[in-house]
């Protein structure tokens, strides 16, 4: 018998014991071991649950209790979870969570924490909820060269997306949508400003390439200034606007990194992916593109995610489980303004024909989008790849010129 | 360091020592061992080869080594595969394998023998080469009851069906294609008749079931009588035929397996799935459904899927992975004309007018396909759900009246 702490009992912490409880037997197949729950941490009370008498207020009775050996961090948020599983992973206990803030702010310190004293720190439910990614990407694809990791890795975004994509809502319509379905919080800045995916694409960046990137080093774009007019020119182009996390390894091996709506073609395998489902392309040398597909959120998806590390922690009690990756001072991540992409602007003038011939100065070759409806002093374009600093300060030139940029959205070359 | 011999030097087993040249520093940096090929086994000559001197003809070499811990069996096909991997696991080295015939054949009884001899059989790649699937639904969805996995498994008929309906290809157009390219064998009736893929659902049902599947249970049908007529009715359905290997778990647990062309709508992930690429969907009570997607087969990705599992053996020298199903009689198998199904058919009578009628009594409620080119006397409809035997009996009735079944193609209810 293996003894198991649930630190939190909210959506993912009462999932996770839900799931313990309802699969018991099948757990127990795979892994030769019960799992007990010894302990549920949470400052509220939960009378009526039938684990009522294994509900605690007190860490102590976690931290203090050897026969403890896995701790579930499933709180949410730094604090506490980060002090609480740092005295975990110190004495020893294996550590499993799905706080992608954690791990993003503090994974490198915890992952060596964990390797010093020969336990394990895993969190396969922090990106993509029931998606498997990080063992894939640690495990499956460990004999490729990784070139790009992209994906669609904030639901609520997603659904956002698609209601304004497929329904023509326009983004403060379809964002009341997803608050009264409960997809998205009362305050939605974490999710609609970008800063869920960034911690996200931080994992799977500091998984691939070895070094914690921080997300304060990653350039980090909502989508709060998405129109549907920029939805129209990008059925124009050929494609939808998806929210991207994205990661490129460059050939001095430095790392583009970055968070920012982009248009992906129609024939993307990510273009597909709609409502609150998640996907993750991984690029590897040997394999191509590799994608994965599912619910990135969720009760029970996070939860069965959590369970299958908790079952990982079992089977490798005594014989720590390699997941490392090294800390780093964000030095391998490339200034946001010396990546280099393909670029769609719209922009509004009084006359444009001039603008046309401005934009072309500025960008050389640019791609003009036709619109029948379009309004009026409108014109849409895609410029050819080019420094994203050099397209800031093209933006200013026409801004300059009496040529309003209305948008601008990165292409996404996926 | 860890002695590898590789048997087996053809288009994966050459990728497998390719990967291990040119992967070395990345491979030593997951798992902090370097990997020797002491050995290769091939009946021919490869004088030019950077390992030349490792070649041998002789499996005695590799069986009597006792520096070699890891096997990988690349051979393919049934004999002498089977009889060299028994050996290997009888002497406790552990194997890792591409082959699915191997794996399908003879998977129950290699996993008894690896846990007796308390070592590894793995076969990562022996189900959609590179794409991760084996390791994620025997770990990441462990919390999960898989009640369903379907897939697009065979890369070549998907190359086939995708020119039939993009390109307007008949099969034989279609097939001479993929022959030119190398995609089909001069002999394919192992894609087409889709044994291939037959194969590859048996091993993920006997892993996602626990117990082992053997193909002769599965009804198997391939993709040889599909028309472009029948391309057409699909697309005024609303989707496209695939080729689905499709396993599902009744609520008395047994099994309703199937390999056969399917009406995919477009809506489904597995629809937009094109060309030699694989997809495989599997449905868990806690995640819904997660898909995988990527190349199915080819020299690198499969062999970097081999060179995955054999990290995974690194890792696990001692401590044996968890990763078995037990042997079977077939007895969770349903009969295949129990399988519940709903039907496309395409009928050829001289009387559209009763033919109509008479499907109508024999299939109680139809769905005409109304199509502006359809040729005299045809009449296209989608039967409602029902068990297969009865739709063959309905299909014989049809017959004997005189009204022609031209095409019988599964509703895959995905």
């Amino acid at each position: 018998m293996v003894s198991v702490a649930i630190m939190g009992h909210g959506v993912v912490g009462s999932g996770v014991s839900e799931i313990l409880l309802t699969h018991k037997q099948k757990l127990f197949a795979s892994v030769g071991e019960e799992l007990y729950i010894k302990h549920i941490l949470d400052l509220r009370d939960f009378p009526e649950h039938p684990l009522a008498d294994r509900f605690t207020k007190d860490f102590n009775d976690i931290i203090n209790d050897i026969d403890v050996d896995i701790v579930v961090e499933v709180m949410g948020g730094l604090n506490p979870a980060y002090d609480f599983v740092k005295q975990c992973l110190l004495k020893g206990k294996s550590v499993v969570t799905s706080n992608k803030e954690l791990v993003a702010a503090k994974g490198a310190e915890l992952l060596q924490i964990a390797k010093d004293n020969n336990t394990n720190f895993l969190f396969e439910a922090s990106v993509g909820g029931g998606i498997p990614i990080i063992r894939p990407i640690n495990q499956c694809l460990v004999a490729n060269n990784v070139s790009e990791i992209a994906g669609i890795l904030n639901g609520t975004t997603n659904f956002i997306l698609t209601k304004m994509i497929n329904e023509g809502m326009d983004f403060d319509e379809a964002l009341k949508l997803a608050q009264d379905l409960g997809y998205a919080e009362r305050n939605p800045e974490a999710d609609v400003e970008g800063h869920d995916a960034c911690r996200k694409i931080c994992i799977l960046a500091s998984l691939a390439y070895g070094k914690h990137i921080y997300p304060d080093a990653v350039h980090t774009q909502g989508i709060t200034k998405i129109t549907l007019d920029d939805v129209k020119y990008a059925s124009i182009w050929g494609g939808v606007i998806k929210l991207i996390g994205k990661v490129k390894q460059l050939p001095d091996k430095k790392v583009d990194i970055v968070v920012a709506p982009m248009f992906i073609p129609n024939k993307s395998q990510l273009a597909n992916i709609d409502d609150v489902f998640n996907g993750i392309m991984v690029r590897g040398d040997c394999t191509d593109d590799v994608v994965f597909y599912g619910k990135g959120a969720g009760k029970l998806p996070t939860a069965s995610a959590v369970v299958a590390d908790i079952i990982d922690c079992v089977k490798h009690l005594k014989n720590r489980k390699y997941l490392f990756w090294a800390d780093s001072d964000n030095s391998s991540v490339i200034d946001y303004k010396e990546s280099v992409t393909a670029m769609y602007l719209r922009t509004v003038s009084d006359d444009t024909a001039s603008a046309y011939n401005k934009a072309k100065e500025l960008f050389n070759d640019i791609h003009v989008l036709e619109c029948d409806t379009a309004k009026e002093g409108e014109l849409a374009f895609v410029c050819e790849p080019m420094a994203y600093g050099t397209i800031l300060d093209n933006i200013d030139a026409l801004n300059n010129s009496g040529i309003k940029v209305e948008s601008a959205i990165r292409i996404g070359d996926l």
